[in-house]
């Protein structure tokens, strides 16, 4: 018996250590979700929202279908930078036709617009291909798909003003771009556009009326920022038209609602104070962690408890050195801003660099609830389940390979089958979450069936039978009978003292 | 056998009184069931449909696609006030442009159109938010979000009239109403329109000329109600448009259908009379259960059933309350619009107290549904099933936790990375639902792509993966685990006398 | 092993019976095939579609997106009959603007319009509703809902001619129709079109001019036949329109593509010979059948198969009386159409036995494949799985009913509280249809949460998280321990003679 | 121990093999992954979209919602060849109205045509079927569907030039054609348009006004081809417009996009290689498999990894074979097509080679991917997975028998029921696909119930409890049975050396 309670008060001092180090990791827990609390907020969605309507969702013309959206030739490109673009960047009148107070051009009469627009296209060279020996005679001109090494860099039309002359990436302070195509550099031929509508409008004119746009334009950039005051945020917007070698358009676009200027109200300066509390968590575990490596060297990485405590801290460093910088380019950019009213700000940059911190907390916040399950496993009932979990972990991985094997020949065939017919399966990767969305039963059968009468319902059939029916099946009988073993083998074992009991014990003394 | 016959008289008496309760119970599911019937029809479904369609969905202008549900700026909305809504709300002449008889104002023909409607709208102060030093001399008005202390009450335009000079919610006899933005109070600047078109245009168009809508307009109220004397239901309609501190504008609105005048057909007489058993009934339960709560005292609610009967007789009585509350407030409401005809008559708070009574009722026939279960337990086949569900409840509400735990994580990380974007992940409640969806396949995966191409297609197939492959299908082991073991049990067991055999035997005598 | 040979011989003899009557059934089913192969062909779904395009699809005027299906007021009724519901039945000239050859009306240049089209209205009395008494000066008129009791069959308007006078069912040939609110008699008052579209127009602007539809109308059918020669089939049209006591507008129609008259071509003769020979199957099997009732008596209805074999009889015995009848039918039709071009033919009743004729026989053909388990039994293999099945039927049934009992009790809950909003649950069984297909995966969810933000998506989350979580998982329990028993008994039998090693045996011979 | 170590050196020798065969089997999967990598691209998609967006969206007259996609009668044929058809193909201006450089048509400025587009009908005889006797009076004229025998061939209209003179599918050089409705004859009526727009403007009203379609007519061909030289890509357009004999019209289209010239890149010197070392892989196969069979004779093919090994062989060489021949016939028509500018190329039966090709392709990866198990097996854990598989095999073919009978007994009477109004179940293959997209969520109830109130929902309800809830379950049972099994014997089986464990021992040396 003395041996028992050896054990027993052995086991105790375990929960106590423990249960401090879980009210740590609590606390820990509790600071996070309140930094993250205010990041994102129903606002934010209704600026987006609004905003992308005013742009993407306005027909061209009145009465006609066409927007945004569904732009399809150059000619309507021009439409909507006449039309839409304009009409929604410079609000100079109210709905009774009075002008506005002191002339000022505010969207939806609540944002500014910060400093002016700008248009910025991106060109390759005429003969940047081979042609068919034969065809010589037909093909007198041949732009590729855009590359850096494609990219034209002469000047062209008038050849005088930014618009007609290449800029490059330094020179417009601006950054690479993934569209839909391609990615695109920095530099290219810019206009920026004017404060006022008439005056935007007769600049927009001149570059239609001398053929800005020909068959070397493969992308154009329309770029502007507004600050929204009542609710302190920015939004920062691109819209991307394509310009593809195929011919025809491709629109995208990017609204980016970011709150920049912080510690304005008193629930700021509590943030901020967790923000604080937060590093100094961090700098604690960084300390514990070090100490524990040191102690067991790399057989510490064994554990994935401590690869994820690793992940953890490694990412929240990243975090806190993020929001510094951030903190220190906004002050020099506004400052900027108010110094020139009309230039082009390039809040570009900035608005990455905030949607990056945001997407790294989020991350964070995802693995630091994924920790709750260590001190989770201490209830029997719980363990009961992990265990199961850990136990089928390796089958499961085994048959996830297997099934990834004929997941991802199917996507294959798919991909080659439908892939120049079918969105869905235009690329690999496409077709692969195309294949999730089939098993979810989020899918067009019909486009499958358009693309190939043959093969689409063939295709369709095998993959709903074999994996939906049969392969998917076996992710459940590896569980289920892991499960039956663990529940049989824990049903043996001696209980030992649980966390439960021990609180209550703390709790009774 | 001496004691087995006791044991089986015994058994005897505690079926007859188990068949006893049963029969009763049994009346009493009937008389609810009665009681719900009517209250809800497809009548009531199609007065719905047909009144929001005419308000909105007829387009702003003919030929024009935009509807209430798509208004975007405040000049649209003065575009709806004078188009669909005085059309809709005034109908003078017949299809072949002969007036009305008796020049009556019917909607659709048969729906009278009670008072007459009233716009209201909530302000906030202008400041009411603090702006960054640096941009005060760019963004010279501030309008915060809406709550009751921004709430501007100053008078504004012409400053006469209830439409520009503000009045409480006691004067305007409302109430704060959750709109998609904020709560709004029940007060604001409102103005009556009349019984004819005309008369109302005239009004609407000098709101509309001293800007009755500025920028510090946050919300305004369209309300009006309607009765339908061929089927005697009311319609109380309130269109709901939003002017964020975003700018652009949000429509929501409530179309409530309810009968609040009653007893007139000899159905509702019948129905009546089942009130008044079902009064009886409750209170024979309230005797019931109050005397085994002094027999056994706290222990009494350790059984679940008896929680189940405590919550309907509550429920029940808080039904009984509503439900005559309500006919007290009809009476008098109606002498009040009859005494003056071009008064808005206040139906807003009757008719929410009538859907929240059909709410409880519902939730009163749910919970009568499931005590159901108490009598089937009796048999053999259905005993075994619910042993299975009670013995792996705990299991499974472990599971639960756990399965929580990481489908929260996801929640929130959908939240911060897509929730600036994407309206299904706007909101933490909104990811946790949407999440939901993806599991039964009701989901828009090019949304989550678009506004994040690298988190968003990681998210979504680790969702898939482990949500739906892998921990779902831990539900079904623990299911199939305890139900396998229950078979086994139970099969072992000795058969007692079965309510079958029981009521044979009582048939037989 | 004498016994063992007399045992092995017997059974020889039982699966030579086997044997033989499973070839008579497969000569039966390859009967049955043959004789609905030909009922249903992709033309005659390409027939109703081009039919229902023309009429519901067509805008009311060029540029309106209004069609028939979204009527919504007794003006856009008017609009539609006088626009594309005439241009759609008097095709009168070529593209080129020639007019058609023969002065013909063929719809589609393909389709000969069968007598003319007939309007037909049902209306209610006036007063036929009870008005609460303090409403009596407010509300003058008051027309119920439609029933028997509560038509109209008082003349009106101009008190001539068929529209204005009431004619019976009997009079007008016509029978009870149940639309989307009612089910309305065959009565009321009819105008018949004529054969040229000027002449229509003149009758219908007659019947607009004078008010034909007023606030008693609750519904006007229109009805026209048309037949194509290219495909020997008929289109049988019925567009409803529906003017419930709510005001407003439902439109409903009716398409109903078929044959009517046979025996043209080699293969209907074919098909003849076919239905020759299924009367004798049928003579046979009732004779057998007879014959095992009289040896069994009572104790033969206990096998299910028994009572498949008899549902199957009475069926096809029921189908064979329709198809005689039909015959006769269309041979007197056609007589009197001929006779009399400008009459409308009533083909209505005459389509309705041919729809009914054709869902009989697919119910034939269903249960005659189902029938072949009786033979796949034979199999070992095969036996397992099926013995699976009738094993744990028991239990399943027993859980199917407590699972309808929580899903009912859901179903009525989501009737309750979203009934008067949301289409999906406007009545009790579209609710039920609705959660079933809730677990499919094909739903709306934000009608739901907008039909009450609160109950809504508690609803929707216990719903998902009970049904499709927890209780769906029982069936499989049930099932999968089940086979597991099974699986284990099968593989302590002896294994008797199968099939298989009889027909080998039977070969080698 | 002697035996031992005998049996350890034999499995030594046997892993080295299969080691071997495995090292060239990755080599193989390589080259073929290689090859088909740049088959498809994301590109062809986006021409294939773009393409297709120009000539089937593209409205037939502004602000008109009509477009091709959506034609209905043979007036908005001509409004669709006339309109967008003719501005799609001739693009004369920039967006600045001044004219293209050289007067050459490029569609969206970057695509050329090639030669001239066609347009080809196919017309049927009159009195091609035979009317009911009752009915010759009124049906005067008779076209039945389209069959080669029912074609007419008769001179037409003026009865001059190939528009209105029958040419035979030799002489147009087509071949025939799978439309919606029938497959059509490679000859007919055809009519080559001119390299302007005036001149082909002016065919087309010829064509018009002469009444070129007529009710003969059953399908019209429009066939033209494009090159881009960008990115080397023909595009193969056909669209085919269908006047079925129901009356109405029925569109489809075939856009293929497809890389007809090769080796302009050095990317395509590298493929051509791996054709080449592809080529080399197929022989050595073929000699390898060839031994073997000389060796095993008919058991050879007992295995089913070595029909596998056949399977990919045989399609290897059909693949090879079609290359060569697709690269032949590139050179003829590209040197026709430089030849004559104004006649219409034949580039459909060269598309509808390569198109083959790629499926082939697809096909052969796929099943290349699947041999990848053969080596997989030698694992241990995934070696259990895959015996789980094999064992359980006989079971599930069983038992998917018997789902399918059922499976499609309810397809056959949904055929039956809805095919005529419902284009989900129009065929007897739709309802099948149907009913598998009803299983996995996607589907339209309000259709089904629209079609036959009654029978719809019993239809969809009982699919869904039988299917869904019952026997997709026992696919589970079985394979969860039979995994239980598996793994019971494995945990028995003495453990032989693994792969894993000979690739550690060769590394150790
Ligand atoms: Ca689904």
């Amino acid at each position: 018996t003395e041996l028992m309670e050896d054990s027993d008060s052995s086991r105790e001092r375990y929960l106590r250590n423990i249960l401090r180090e879980m009210i740590t990791y609590i606390a820990f827990l509790v600071t996070i979700c309140i930094l993250t609390y205010g990041m994102v907020s129903a606002n934010m969605y209704y600026y987006t929202k609004v905003m992308s309507q005013l742009f993407l969702d306005t027909p061209l013309s009145p009465g006609d279908p066409a927007t945004f959206r569904s732009l399809a030739t150059m000619e309507e490109f021009w439409k909507f930078t006449e039309g839409p673009f304009l009409n929604g960047m410079y609000w100079e009148v109210w709905y009774n036709n009075k002008s506005l107070p002191e002339n000022q051009s505010l969207i939806y009469y609540e944002n500014l617009l910060l400093g002016v627009p700008r248009l910025r296209q991106v060109k390759v060279r005429n003969e940047s291909c081979s042609i068919h020996q034969d065809l010589k005679g037909e093909v007198l001109e041949c732009y590729n798909l855009y590359t850096p090494s494609n990219e034209d860099t002469a000047s062209f039309g008038p050849k005088n003003g930014t618009a007609w002359v290449y800029a490059s990436e330094t020179e417009v302070n601006g950054s690479s771009y993934w569209g839909q195509v391609s990615k695109y550099g920095g530099g290219g031929y810019y206009q920026d556009l004017s404060r006022t509508k008439e005056e935007s409008m007769t600049k927009l004119q001149l570059l239609r009326e001398h053929l800005w746009l020909d068959r070397g334009t493969r992308a154009v950039f329309l770029d502007f920022s507004v600050y929204n005051g009542n609710i302190n945020l920015f939004c920062i917007v691109r819209l991307l038209v394509e310009f593809p070698a195929t011919g025809g358009v491709l629109t995208s676009w990017q609204f980016q609602t970011v709150r920049l200027i912080r510690y304005m109200s008193s629930w700021d300066y509590f943030v901020g104070l967790c923000e604080v509390a937060f590093s100094l968590f961090i700098l604690y575990y960084i300390v514990e962690e070090v100490l524990e490596i040191r102690i067991h060297r790399l057989h510490y990485f064994r554990s994935l408890w401590n690869c994820l405590d690793v992940l953890i801290i490694v990412l929240s460093v990243i975090a806190i050195i993020m929001n510094i910088t951030r903190t220190a380019m906004v002050g020099k950019l506004l400052k900027g801003l108010l110094e020139n009213h009309t230039a082009h700000p390039s809040f570009g940059s900035l608005a990455h660099l905030q949607v990056q911190f945001n997407n790294v907390a989020a991350i964070i916040v995802f693995f630091s609830w994924v920790k709750l399950f260590k001190f989770i496993n201490l209830n029997k009932t719980m363990s009961q389940l992990t265990t199961t979990m850990s136990r089928c972990a390796k089958d499961l991985v085994g048959f996830a390979i297997m099934f990834f094997i004929i997941f991802l020949a199917y996507a294959q065939l798919a991909y080659l089958v439908f892939g120049t017919q079918v969105d869905d399966f235009s690329t690999f990767q496409a077709s692969i979450f195309t294949q999730f969305r089939i098993i979810l039963g989020d899918f067009e059968f019909s486009e499958i069936e358009e693309a190939n009468p043959v093969l689409g319902p063939i295709y369709f059939t095998t993959f709903v039978f074999f994996i939906f029916f049969i392969l998917m099946n076996m992710f459940l009988a590896i569980i289920n009978d892991t499960y039956s073993e663990v529940k049989a083998d824990m049903s043996q074992q001696r209980s030992e003292m649980e966390m439960t009991d021990f609180i209550k014990k703390g709790c009774n003394k």
